[in-house]
């Protein structure tokens, strides 16, 4: 392609963005969110577009719905400014878990969201362990779906790995662990939830394998508000786990999830940056315990080969 | 049409939709808003939607772009429900000021809600005093755009108009005034603002007519943050009117507008209840100051023609 | 709605049509298809359809291709004949394993059906047990999933379950457990498959719980080959099961699947008539150790429903 | 972009398609309009435009509809023919003063118009001084609206334009004066037109502001008929003007329009060659009383940015 | 259906909407067609449409542009005022000789026609005779082709048909003459042309077949100019026919067609009302000479059925 | 363009696909088809498409409807691999025959395969010889309808023509023949066949003109079955033919067509290698008898000038 690579950034994580356009070795491209009085936002695109390869940067962040829009204005003034191509670049991908009706009358607003992304102009979207592979399939333009398991399993590599565990806190997650069993050859073990009767809060556990004189890690995809997380860690500290870790891609940490770590027993958790977390962490203590590994240059990776037009699979061999 | 009817509402304003239900004399069906602590919203249709004549009421206010999005997913939820049919109640059209590109590169935000809220799977839309008619172009899908003058002005002729004067803080609004005008049978003066240099702040203002000696009555189509209208209401007592009142539509009064009419030297400001606004009145002067005219018998009367498949043009003869 | 009821028939299981139309106490509507000597479809419709409210029934089973075609082209003569709503309805849904890339540069083959299907007029999907739940996002037209859980586990629960656990054979269908474990209370274990170096075949697999001295029932949503299910009853009874047996939504049994049965080890295989299977049941043996159950009225109550503008939901409390 | 640029040029200004090609240094391209006997048109576009950046000019004038036609047809032919890119260039948008729904049950036409030229295959549009600027939300594809504001205002700063004011002949179109107002720094005064009874034809007209010792400019963006401009240049007499005189960018001059400004007291009028004016001008008296200012430049100009990739907006600065 | 049937009329027959009407015992639908001095028009709906089922009769004749063009605007126009349906009834389809791209770089016209009515809000066709079958597949909405040569042979079979031979003028048109032969049981022949060398217009005639003794009956679905038809009747004259008649569904009728049938050696031109031609037939002569059947019985037995959900094509058996 | 051409082949037809490139001096593009047990079919592209322009061969072949998903499939995978353009190469257009309504309520499949082509991913269609030429209108996409007749007149030219005659073995295809008498200089007849009563097989012959004395040469778009053309076969020896030969574009010979052909009295059959033919030539007789003429070079030049923006129709001057 002989057209232009340009970068921008939407408010949501523009450090990301930058950390992106500095493996690229492009600048940021200029832009202003202006949010007026009655909180309309006026998205100014200040730099010229046309026939320009345009990637925008824009994670799913609080606050989460204003972002949606905020993405949706930008890339509409992309297209209107005649862009040539525009790839949202969306590492934590807004909605993933709304991905199916498991109750009536709702919305599977993750497709909704990719029905909007397409109707507002996005031409291609780049993002990072979607919740479920088959969201890629609620989009009909091209999705690259980027896996942050090589890196947070490079990370772990260097440490001594003997005598751990891989546990899914949910037996629905277990595909999951799977990627990181492959990598880590590690055993794997599975907790088991049932809900009893009408309350849908009543449940049990039950442990299927065993984590008795093991050093546990827990993996997920996210960690959001961290209570799955920490009744899991509690309950696998009873079943006899030697110490228990924990990994998530997307470190989304509403309500009280960093004040809920800080005070655990967790040994360490680990995270990348697809969602800014760094300047939350502002204590030694959680500074410690929450460890950050950055996937800029594999979305800037990314980036260049969409734009160059080589194999994005081949990333990953 | 033999379907049922049925009206949902969204968060933004719920008094309005069961006032709406009241003079239609059905129940507001049940839904809810789950709003999970990561700002994810999830909305459950509560009632059996197949084959229904559904309405869902949510005009725009703060949040603004949560509503949006709160109103997206609840289409969404409807349409994948099974509704017959969604015609999307929204008294206040989101982003209507955002209606041209007048700065190179923005988006025409307005047409970019057409388009999501016939994505989401809007078949229909009702709304009030579009800040533009043009923005009903906007829209594939049928659109009625209902107007508050008649009620506005009724109002006014239950009062001595006599040496009132009609006054358009900007030459650019003042097509508005012209449907105010022909009901009261008043004469018109128009502020002409100019801006001078560089700076997008610094402008003189001059009065197109007089309104020496008379009650000025400033008419626009929304009041947001009172600063255009404050600005002429001193402009307007410097140039010798007698009293300065005003009367908008939709009163968004985001910002310290409330502060500033209470603080101001205007007579009366007349606007109707197309976004919630009388609980905000908390205070005896403002709720002197303010009139709140009710549009939701209006919008009754509309929702039960376009249900019976009655004209709504014969509303207004 | 007042418009008239029809249920139409493809090639692939007119008994299973046939029933439904008993359940329904319709007539099943006549339509023809003519295999020309090139192969081509021709489907004539053979009753005036203007108006109806048109159901065809066509499950995904051998000839597999030819009987996608065969819907599309069927759906399209519907369509033209100015059918007022097609439903398609298809127990097995074509393509359903193909739900997302987990491989370079392939097609998520589902979602293309689901576009095919809307392409040529489907207007609503009636469907059972897809693959993954997440399917239901590639259609913008409602799709109502059906489960068989309730079927199967109300035949289950006729029997002693004593010393009963259910096994998923993958990690990745353990979801797929959790249905069937809270409807019969009944502890689970799962089978924990690895690959070993380059070769795709080479693999180990491990026992996540235990299932020593007790009757295993193996879950699954398909049986294709049986290659997975009887490698895993070979497992489980080399693990100590008491006796192994299994039960799926659709009989796809290809390849040599039925064979494969006849000569194993396994107690009894359930399934449902979601694809014809029964005239394959050809020896007594096979006739005793593959159960098959009808889903028939399920479908007959749901498309009585969605025809009446009735809630599905409630079919399953 | 490597690709080719072309001219070509629909039957409805050739002169200005010539000018322009003339200005981009380009040959106009061939093509060939045939109209049948049964007064069916078909366009022959006679060069090969595979992967060309095709520009196609085509102005709305009489025959107004079968102008639109053939734009449709020409660039359906293009579209077929594997143009790269078909911009339409419109210098006089068919249908803009139909937008909006001002009477129950009309089609707002311009946008009618906007979606059949998407449809035939327009992949952006290039036009001028669209009567609302709106109407650019009118379309999914980018348009750029030229405007001639420029090139009439540094035609009047040539000449001594103290005791000049500008006149809007209706306070719907006082918008419209603030862009010249703002440019050549000079007083505005508004028509202000009112309706009595029923009968659509008696109304009364009222000066807002003051023309007495003035020259008066009346400003509108299309001369139709003239019965506008000729009511309210006889009004402004009446007032006190010295002189009036006006301007226009597009010279529809439909009716007895130009017979009307030869006999009328009119100064002088200024207009654009967005719609070919100047063979019509047949008269020494019309050729005096008529100015046409050219816009092919800044056509040309805008044609040379869109194919380069080069911003438009910069052209305005 | 519930919905009310309502037939609207377009400015290009009258009469055949009035004869319509009268058959299907319903008024004819009020709507206004204004054509302003700038050529636009604006078609009003006189008439509530809100969920009614409608009708809008418009064929293609002079001025063939502007009559596609008023009917897209009144279907705009039908379509925003909520009409439930709309059906245009086109009893001669505009530009349908223009059906394939027998030349480099045209436009397939009639394949325009059919994506702008659908673009403007067409839901069917009701049509005629269309010059080739597969133009119904140019449309994704149901179309209905109708045929005339029911009504037409009727007329022949009450007279002598002895010695009668059906003619086709050109090879490429005999497939319209196996309908009539079918019907009438009459023998055939085929005019063959070729054309010879650079120019167009030099071409030979042979008779594929002989007429010599007979009475030659030419059968066309239109004739237009005239000029194949009077060529063909000289040379069947020259090869020895006894007389020389024609039939043809469509009138066209452009040129000196009238003319030159008042002044040829033809018996009888029969044609039908499908384009309004009796007021021109304002001689004795041409009056005796040209036979016009109306099909005005047939569309609105079409039209009752369509309305009411009855099969169309048991019309024909 | 600067993007890369490549070449892609379904399993239809893998010689024609690999001639095709070895005339555009191009290595054949790897992709594999793995067709599993439950026959479902997944195609693996093997090579980076990302901004390449890519041609897919698939001719229509038996198994018919498996090649269409093949090819679906396989146009779907390209397109989300992010392929530039993609052209489907289809000399034998699947379900071409099928392009009119000519019974009730019947799909126009070719019509069915044209969407499902573009819902798929098809940006463009390069094929030949298409049954009608309108089925070039079902397409929205830009579509290249190659014509074999010159290649096969080139053929005949060759030979001694004197006392040859064209005969269409049908009056609906005697247009083809047109083509054919043009090039060839050649007389034409025309078999004419008539149904009696209402059993649909039988049927009378009758020939208009005559092929006494003379060498025949029957002409179609196809041989299906043969059933037509040998029945015309006879039917000209009968009436005094000295010999009859055939020609046809597309090889579809199914059923007992080779057979037939093998023991009829037919001179020569001359076809293309549109349809892969050549190794069911499997007697020295059947060798003797069909002659198949390569279009692989035809295509290679169209893909060639496709790729590089040239004109196509320039290829038949």
């Amino acid at each position: 392609m002989v057209t232009k690579l340009k970068v921008f950034s939407g408010s949501s994580h523009p450090e990301l963005a930058q950390r992106i356009c500095d493996h690229l070795d492009v600048p940021l491209s200029k832009s202003e969110v202006v949010r007026f009085q009655n909180e309309n936002l006026m998205v100014k695109i200040q730099e010229n577009v046309r026939d320009c390869d345009v990637f925008v940067v824009q994670t799913s962040s609080p606050p989460v719905n204003e972002g949606i829009i905020e993405l949706l204005i930008m890339i509409d003034a992309l297209r209107s400014a005649s862009a040539a191509r525009i790839t949202a670049v969306i590492p934590y991908f807004p909605y993933c878990r709304s991905d199916k009706k498991d109750k009536p009358r709702i919305s599977i607003a993750a497709r909704l969201m990719a029905d909007l992304l397409q109707t507002a102009g996005a031409n291609r979207v780049l993002t990072m362990d979607l919740h479920s592979p088959q969201i890629q399939g609620f989009f009909r333009v091209p999705v690259d779906n980027l896996e942050a398991a090589p890196i947070i399993c490079d990370y772990y590599r260097e440490r001594d790995l003997s005598d751990f565990i891989l546990v899914a806190a949910d037996a629905g997650e277990a595909k999951e662990l799977g990627r990181y069993a492959n990598r880590l050859h590690l055993p794997i073990a599975i907790i088991d939830k049932r809900r009893y009767g009408d309350d849908d809060q009543a449940h049990a556990q039950h442990l299927i394998g065993t984590v008795r004189g093991k050093h546990a890690l827990i993996v997920d995809d996210e960690i959001a508000t961290g209570g799955t997380l920490l009744e899991a860690a509690a309950f696998l500290h009873k079943e006899g786990a030697l110490s228990v870790g924990a990994t998530a891609t997307h470190p989304v940490l509403c309500g009280h999830a960093l004040e809920r770590i800080a005070n655990s027993g967790l040994n360490e958790v680990v995270v990348c940056d697809s969602i800014a977390v760094s300047e939350r962490l502002n204590t030694p203590q959680l500074r410690e315990r929450i460890k950050v590994l950055s996937v800029s240059h594999l979305f800037a990776k990314a980036i260049r080969r969409i734009h160059d037009g080589d194999s994005i699979s081949s990333l990953f061999r």
